[in-house]
């Protein structure tokens, strides 16, 4: 089993478009060299996306989605969408400490953080404690400053420009 | 053949990290949907990518790459710089003009066109005449303003905090 020297911890925030997509083809590429890979999705279960019909056709990746097939902002937040945060956040936790793969993505957790979903001190004793070798990623808007300060590599996806300002919607295939 | 009814323009650029891996999860997920994607890389011909060794077990997605395996960094540019460069710019045009592929995506184009190895007005000239359905994604950093105006949607990837600047090197499966 291919293990990295170094895991870090890698960020991707802001309101522009690709964050779940970078860190998709950081998965991509991980598996290529033969890197395990466990993407766990924060919010995001129920919601029908393009690239999970091809996740099961490639090797070495693993993925699971947990929530409500609905978008969650509300404050304070409802029992059901912390209840699947939590959930998440638990297989989170086990998969890190495990060390069984060599990259680990949270996408959308700095969401769940932002909505008080799960808890900052336990992400951050998560991040804190993860074994050496294995390779954090977080996704999602709203990262919080704690998060960014312990990160190693941090991008802001700024929108520059956006379709749906126009009034395009999302399309299949492209926008999920 | 599924086809998008309306296919935009994405650019990702900035000098953040990230940029290819979106384009490359935007691939992902438009191949999980039964779309054909070409992904033609300028300047990155002859690197060892992780990605690489896994794009042939994928479906409907095509990738080729030109360059001579070094940076491009030189002003005014080298002979055989500019040869990879307009042979990538070629195929680029008969992919993007054939309408075979649902989405093209030009990987570093917004590189070449800084270090003038194509031609800003070949560029435009092949975004406006692309067929109605055809998705572009042109990334890299340096993006033209031309290009930014005719795009329809731009991400820019800011640095917050890279690794490297504390003298980190790049890393097999996760960097490259």
């Amino acid at each position: 089993m291919p293990k990295l020297e170094k895991g870090l911890v890698q960020v991707y925030t802001g309101d522009g478009k690709g964050k779940t997509s970078a860190a998709f083809g950081l998965a991509l590429r991980a598996i290529g060299r033969g890197l395990k890979v466990y993407i766990i999705q924060f919010i995001k279960g129920g919601f029908d996306y393009g690239e999970l019909y091809i996740i099961d056709k490639l090797p070495n990746l693993k993925l699971k989605a947990f929530g409500r097939g609905k978008f969650v902002t509300h404050q304070p937040p409802e029992k059901v969408d912390i209840a699947f945060a939590e959930e998440a956040f638990q297989l989170a936790d086990k998969v890190v400490k495990s060390g069984e793969y060599d990259m680990v993505i949270l996408d959308e957790i700095n969401v769940a953080l932002n909505l008080k979903l799960i808890s900052l001190k336990e992400v951050l004793e998560l991040i804190k404690n993860k074994p050496k070798h294995v390779e954090l990623v977080l996704t999602g808007r709203y990262a919080p400053n704690e998060i960014i300060e312990i990160a190693d590599l941090v991008t802001e996806m700024k929108e520059v420009k956006h379709p749906y300002r126009k009034g395009c919607q999302a399309r299949k295939g492209i926008d999920y």
